[in-house]
């Protein structure tokens, strides 16, 4: 299997147990189908596609890290719900589809996100049934940290507090370390204790995953200038439009090509004392390379 | 100690844990302002009371019981932020004072919610300082099952899809066992989980929290009618003038009052079994007899 089949199979599986998830629950209202709407929504599914990777780099299974990766990318997807409302970012489109609060109202958007937050913790605790008790555990504490006020949380708060004026090049890293960094790494920390882990790979996966987790946003913007509205899904420019601090408007184009380009033989080298890493170094490779 | 001095004790040993919680975390904008203002609102208590006092009751330390008991304050304070944003009731009082988004903004109050609730499962993780893992799982594991779409976030689904029209009494009964009945259940569960209760003592405290928690929604409906503005300290008679369904709008005042009598009457036959129930059998007559 090449990368890109891989891949396709990481993320088949991952969009199997995702649909699954939330099968045969009671209905209450529309709560559930709102949910789905966005957590199958599609995507790239990187960070679950960390969590599984992680975990046989590892030496770990599939099963042992399956609901973890699943716990991730319900993070994620509240995550998006919310910073599309209209009281946030107030967007229309996510992947060139209404969002959730266009779909289903503004009201079950914020119970959708607050019910896949929910559901990624009871998911991520669902791995007691392959993992002993203590790992769960850690797991799902390293998910809580990422995900909460001192991680994604803190840093959407950044976000927004920094609208409308110009960020230092250090505020723009430590709101995207915190904003999306944060949940990345503990993607791949997941993985590492699904598979019982040992510290130093535990550290060697999370800097892997901080350093590709910061090429893959400043590509992000550099995408945002570069690439086609219908390459992104989503309109182009608008980070100039709103007179956004990115990497890009601080650093220019050429600096953040080298700034991906180093960042990413970084995170490369961080694998150096594991077995079989050739598929983790395809794809911070293939990060550097995407055009969507 | 009698009854009123043993529910001040257990208080303020909340407070003081709640108060340290969110303490000496590396600020990110004011979302740490946010969430303590919410979370150190005062307010019952009633929930982290259970928790603490089912550990009691069922041979558990303090200590084993104040992570969780501290969690699911959390959870119910996230809870009332959400509740009270534009979107969905649109209030601006809470306890007398103006609600998170009055005071910090609707983007930040949705963030302070979420940062809360994240935190919650944080904090009931932490409790493996004291506890087996086993437990610590299962505790979250209840915690989640009752915060999220099929407990708490459900209820609070049909709370909106009934509004403007009028609902059955079983309607109303099902929207109260999932928006308010299932985390004071799981409050009441998880100080039993604490304890390394048996799975008997386990049901029984589940089943005297559910009697308790509907009497005291029932008591809420109740007091919306009778009590005056100031005891309660929001405006009285809010649920009529919205045209909402209540027990009281669908029984009348004094079928409810022998349904609290009735309900409080299981709650306290479900404790039949424990050495010294003596606490808990007091709290459920306070709340039939509580007048805010």
């Amino acid at each position: 299997m090449n990368f890109n089949e891989r891949y396709a199979a990481d993320k088949e599986l991952i969009e199997k147990a995702l649909h699954s998830l939330l099968q045969g629950k009671e209905p209450h209202g529309d709560i559930y189908d709102a949910m789905n709407y966005s957590l199958l929504a599609g995507g790239k599914r990187l960070r679950p596609v960390l969590t599984l990777e992680c975990c046989r780099l590892c030496g770990g299974t599939d099963i042992q890290a399956l609901s973890l990766a699943c716990a991730v990318e319900m993070v994620h997807t509240y995550s998006l719900i919310h910073d599309d409302l209209p009281c946030m970012d107030d967007d229309d489109l996510r992947r060139g589809k209404p969002t959730n609060h266009m779909v289903y109202g503004e009201a079950t958007a914020v119970l959708a996100g607050d019910g896949l937050l929910t559901a990624a913790f009871e998911t991520a605790l669902n791995a007691a049934a392959y993992l002993p008790a203590q790992q769960v555990v850690e797991a799902a504490q390293t998910l809580a940290r990422a995900a909460g006020a001192a991680g994604m949380v803190g840093g959407q708060i950044l976000d927004m507090a920094g609208e409308g004026r110009a960020l230092a090049l250090g505020e723009v890293e430590e709101l995207q370390r915190l904003k999306t960094g944060a949940l990345i790494a503990a993607a791949a920390e997941l993985g590492c204790i699904a598979a019982g882990g040992s510290e130093v790979q535990r550290a060697a996966v999370r800097t892997y995953a901080e350093k590709l987790g910061l090429a893959f946003q400043i590509r992000d913007d550099m995408l945002d200038v570069t690439a086609t509205a219908e390459e992104l899904g989503k309109p182009i420019g608008s980070d100039a439009e709103s007179g956004k601090s990115t990497f890009v408007t601080l650093k220019g184009l050429d600096e953040c090509g080298e700034l991906v380009e180093r960042l990413t033989g970084e995170a490369e080298a961080a694998l150096a004392g594991f077995e079989s890493p050739e598929f983790l170094l395809a794809l911070a490779r293939s990060l550097v390379d995407r055009k969507s």
